[in-house]
């Protein structure tokens, strides 16, 4: 049981009401990862330059996760830096600098070509495309993508959608992509363009996923102290992908499942800068909030 | 079994993507009690002009809707315009004509006064307290106000506050209301200024709602087809407080059941124009949509 995750992995500056990081170890693949690591084995397919050191290193440390597929390469690591309103609905990127990034391609090892799940987070479609083909058969394959990829590369981006499985983006994307805004007639639309289930995040109000006869909802979990958005989303997709990676079957209700250990992995995500709090949690906790979700979200038949 | 709401029944002139109506009867009180009255007896105190006949009551008649406190005055019916952007997520009002609602002192008649339930839709703080004082013991008062009242009235306001067990508001009147954004601390100041039960309407999102030692959240119900949401969270309110009524005991259960009612009641009232679709359903097609919701969000536990 393990799963292959595709990314970035990257420093980032991050401005929050509550505080200020620099530096910080993050990035999809990062995000994605750690979150994942709590359920399944991760193996790491990604690019960091010469400044990304053993004490950069540290964050995987001691976790499921193998980073025989981190490679390292001249010049600097990818830097984000962004800023968030007060009320941390708006986030404006401060600079982007790709650094080794830019020219990365990415070399899937021997060992990680049995991943049982790949998960293909937010790249060049190219390069999802890529990876694809070097990982033989995959027992489900997941990707993100962004408004970047969807306006400059759609024939790419056509091209990725078709190999896929499950698509893992937010509703404004979604509605991009599929050019109308009534989220379920844009799930249609995405599902006919090749992944068979979509998954739509739509933040600190919940998730909706789509399936062949087949429709769940789920709000986020209300919490009283939001330090940092950052990498909820990617958090999101650990928790999913690792939960289905863990479990035997793929059916309608381990998807539900997974949606909610998803969530539980995005809400414990924002309660700290970076990877703050995704790092340092225990599977008590996350069995917890899980039935917190339940809790919150149940009703009787009438 | 029966509920009391005071609010306002009004023409309506609506403007949406979908299409166009004029003349169309609506108004808080219209919206709550034909939802409501799916599921109680319900006793309208309200004011209408002479331009309002017996044609224009028709949308009341057959069903368990006492319109004896709906006072007829000299002039004209409150006349309210709207105009919705393509994608429904913007309304802007193109005209307000208070008519006999500016004048409105309600009255509740003697047979109301052993009403079961009460519910204070959105009318002048003054005037909800004034009901409130004209209905001895109902077993639970609910209102619902808008930024306006919050804006310039504050004084007024918080005296009704004081007064009631439920508040049912929009996320962005909680914020307002509390003066600050995030919703879990926005719930903890609004249930000290007086409502033991805080519910939160978040439009195309869900509900949340809060009570002493419990949560409880919940989606909106996925639709393909939106077509004016002029009503809905009336319409979510009168379901709410309509299955209350209807039920013996008020528990985190019932109440948990209340909220799913509203909200399958606010997703067909937004299916058409004006009241059109609420006024034509019955309860077959109310219970199969709640079974769809309980459908839609279930998982199970780990």
């Amino acid at each position: 049981m393990s799963i292959l995750v595709v990314g970035s992995v990257a420093f980032d500056d991050l401005k929050t009401p509550s505080g200020e990081a620099n530096n910080v170890v993050g990035g999809a693949a990062t995000y994605f990862a750690l979150s994942a690591s709590y359920f399944t084995d991760v193996n790491v397919v990604a690019v960091v330059g010469d400044d990304f050191g053993p004490a950069e290193r540290k964050v995987f440390d001691g976790r499921s996760i193998d980073l025989t597929g981190l490679e390292s390469a001249k010049g600097k690591t990818f830097r984000w830096g962004g800023e968030y309103s007060d009320d941390l609905t708006e986030r404006t990127t401060l600079f982007t600098e790709l650094g080794v990034f830019e020219g990365f391609q990415p070399v899937v090892p021997e060992d990680y070509k049995s991943s049982r799940l790949l998960f293909l987070a937010n790249i060049h479609p190219d390069l999802q495309v890529d990876v694809m083909q070097q990982v033989p058969k995959p027992g489900l394959i997941g990707a993100d993508t962004m408004n970047y990829w969807i306006e400059r590369t759609p024939d790419e981006l056509a091209r990725m959608l078709k190999g896929i499985d499950v698509l893992v983006i937010n509703d404004e994307e979604a509605r991009q992509l599929a050019g109308v805004h009534n989220l379920v007639k844009a799930a249609a639309a995405i599902r006919e363009m090749g992944p068979k289930t979509l998954v739509v995040k739509r933040g600190e109000y919940g998730v909706l996923c789509f399936r062949e006869g087949e429709r769940f909802a789920t709000v986020s979990f209300p919490l009283e102290t939001v330090v940092d958005p950052t990498g909820a989303g990617d958090s999101f997709a650990g928790g999913f992908m690792g939960y289905l990676a863990s479990h035997d079957e793929i059916t309608h209700e381990s998807v539900r499942q997974a949606i909610i250990f998803g969530s539980v992995m995005g809400s414990f995500c924002v309660e700290d800068i970076g990877t703050g709090r995704l790092a340092a949690l225990n599977r008590d906790e996350i069995h917890a909030r899980y039935a917190a979700f339940k809790d919150l979200t149940d009703f009787a038949p009438v």
